[in-house]
């Protein structure tokens, strides 16, 4: 298994190379032909989803993950109209971030350049298929793509247009291929040479379990425990809108908020509490927080709720006596994804911004938008709580890397030094 | 021993963030009090050396490793300028690189952020201690930073003074801290909660044992197999000065050229050959390299030598058949480390340039030239021939991450979406 694998991964490597050294206008010309095979080929692709959704219905799923895995003619369209937004924009390979006159007639460029290999890793909606395969095109990238045993006939039928868009533009179609089977992805994970980036797409219990078995580096996030802090100077009509914004507007969501942190002097936690429970929400409170609530209905805490992140209309609510203890408990608790302050006191939000240590950091606003379309990166490779290589909502740029390019006249090192040439270093327009 | 680290890396992280969140004058006055304490116990320091290099003698340490571990006055004269460059430079923390208005009054930001706690590696060179200290502090980073043995009085005695620089300033002295052993290594690459990046410099070894021992990210290169192709367009003049410079130069440095890949019409390969010899050079040539060197001494070279990094005045030389092939051979072989072509023929140079797929790519320019000094990166973090955070030479931008601001009014994720109101998604000026 694992030999194959490594043949597989080897082939994307080669075909990766191949793709990333053709000119932008073939790898347009890729996005152009698998828009036209994702309309020509409708009618089999959602025969191949049919027999999905058949067996899967047969097996008892439940209808959140049938609803997730079937294909529409309406979700083709939105999918072809993605490909065709990516073949429309920037080929973004070779454009110099930076360049330098080190000396005359001796320069250096720093370009965007494919990163290299994917593995990306997702569960139930074949749509990822074509909107995580179009932006690896994009970028110049190769991608392994393992899907959810239950989505095998509409992932086998998706990948084979990503693979004969590559074939038809003279590509060799090794730069996209469908992986089935755990025991694939576990031989993947030991390919540390041959794979560039892992990108799991699915529960936080997928990506805990990919990042602790693996040394290829892991974008994604396995939690979002979001915190919203209630400011003594926040407005009780913003702080009560913020909050059921945060909690309410789709609790299974990475950037739901999960707590509330209530500065002690902030006046209004019930009226703030009575829009959450009219609303739906469990509030799971401190003791103080409980006081506060004085007749809104709330629940102990436990100590394990501060780490909780519920998905569902569940929220932890705190009482801390400052922003310096709000702070604490953020960095404490919370998972480094999105937190969020609601305040009138311009000097305590830039504190927030500036020292809290998450991916996202928010003033007066809800912790819902840390999200990449709401960020304007166009479409999402996933969110990033790692701290390396791309952080928070990631785009396409988390699919590329650098290379430096020196052009020179046939200048040697050693023409440099005490007493010889020196650099001159000059910051050109990139 | 594994408990004991968790709590000076968890100390790390606390300090961290506490210099984090301090203003920028802050960190400047931290580095301007390091360049004082630097000066005022230049006595202590150096007898600190004194008595490692008492030892180190006394126990056999060769010649070259005695060198890289004294300190004289001058080196630290050397140092404190450097850390008084770092104080005089710009403040890299908060520095906005994208500001988007998502919609009136909902301004986004992607700001410049310390990456957090850095463990870094290193051999011999007591320097280090203050060269990446100090560039830890200016990023406003933690920083673990474990010597070698042979220098542990004068690790001691610096480290002490970037304890003290943070201490003198109010902030917290646990943001730098000395680690002594190898078993606290093997412990601490076990952290990876607590640590986010490990820069080890040293040896290939050294760097691949690590890559092996940790899933913590880890920025550094264990080979340098750097090429020079002699396009059949080479001038051969320029070939010849390009060769003996790569390879000559400095040969035990990762970006010294170990392969000289040459097309099979480069007609002056004897006269290349013979400038190499003559600069001491033993050529390690394929038959066919060995025919065209005519009466030039060479000895076979083994399978063995493409992927070796001889750090020696060794060159292994092989012919190729075309540009295709010379890239090839240098994905094959190649380490991603630094690669380059001497051709006139401006379409060769550029195809070779947009298709190696390495860190750093060069036309008519010595491989030596790949070094964060030459590229004008200021203080040198390492070079990386990984794709991922940062690849070829790194400078400070190696020991930063970024947070994503959003400053609002107020606003819900419900209030947008279809039938509601719409992102403006305007770029604005960083």
């Amino acid at each position: 298994m694992s030999a194959e694998l490594r043949v597989v991964a080897e082939a994307a490597r080669s075909a990766q190379r191949g793709l990333a050294g053709a000119a932008g206008e073939r790898r347009t010309a890729v996005l152009c032909r698998l828009a036209g095979l994702l309309a020509e080929r409708e009618a089999a692709i959602l025969a191949a989803n049919a027999e999905d959704l058949r067996v899967a219905a047969a097996e008892g799923l439940e209808a959140s993950l049938l609803n997730r895995l079937a294909l529409t003619p309406s979700k083709l369209t939105t999918l072809i109209e993605g490909v065709n937004t990516l073949a429309a924009g920037a080929d973004p390979i070779g454009v110099p971030l930076r360049r330098t006159e080190l000396d005359d007639g001796l320069i250096l460029e720093q370009v965007r350049s494919p990163l290299g290999v994917l593995l990306v890793i997702f569960e139930s909606r074949p749509d990822a298929v074509i909107q995580i395969g179009s932006l690896a095109l994009r970028a110049g990238d190769a991608v392994l793509l393992k899907g959810g045993r239950e989505a095998v006939a509409s992932n086998r039928a998706l990948v084979g247009c990503l693979r004969d868009a590559l074939a038809d533009e003279g590509l060799s179609p090794d730069a996209v291929a469908g992986i089935e089977g755990r025991a694939a992805v576990h031989a993947l994970l030991e390919l540390d040479d041959c794979i560039d980036l892992v990108i799991p797409r699915g529960s936080g219990a997928l990506v805990r379990s990919i990042q602790e078995s693996t040394r290829i580096p892991v974008l994604g996030h396995a939690e979002g425990v979001c915190h919203l802090v209630l400011d003594a100077a926040a407005d009780p009509a913003m702080a009560a809108a913020l909050a059921v914004d945060g909690k309410t507007d789709y609790p299974a969501a990475c950037n739901a908020t999960e707590t509330l942190l209530v500065h002690r002097d902030f006046a209004a936690l019930a009226d703030v509490g009575a829009a959450l429970v009219a609303a739906g929400v469990t509030l799971r409170a401190d003791a103080t927080a409980g006081a506060m609530l004085g007749e809104v209905p709330w629940v102990p805490a436990t100590d394990a709720d501060w780490r909780t992140e519920y998905g569902t209309l569940d929220l932890s609510v705190a009482v801390v006596d400052d922003l310096a203890a709000a702070i604490d408990h953020v960095h404490r608790f919370g998972s480094g994804h999105t937190d969020a302050i609601v305040t009138d006191d311009e000097a305590a939000a830039e504190a927030f911004l500036r020292r809290v240590d998450s991916a996202s950091v928010f003033h007066n606003a809800s912790t819902r938008f840390a999200d990449g379309f709401r960020y304007g990166l166009g479409a999402e490779v996933g969110i990033s709580t790692g701290r390396i290589h791309a952080r928070g909502p990631v785009g396409v740029e988390g699919l590329l890397t650098t290379r430096w390019l020196l052009r020179g006249r046939g200048q040697g090192a050693g023409e440099y030094g005490p007493g010889k040439r020196s650099f001159t270093h000059r910051a050109l327009k990139a």
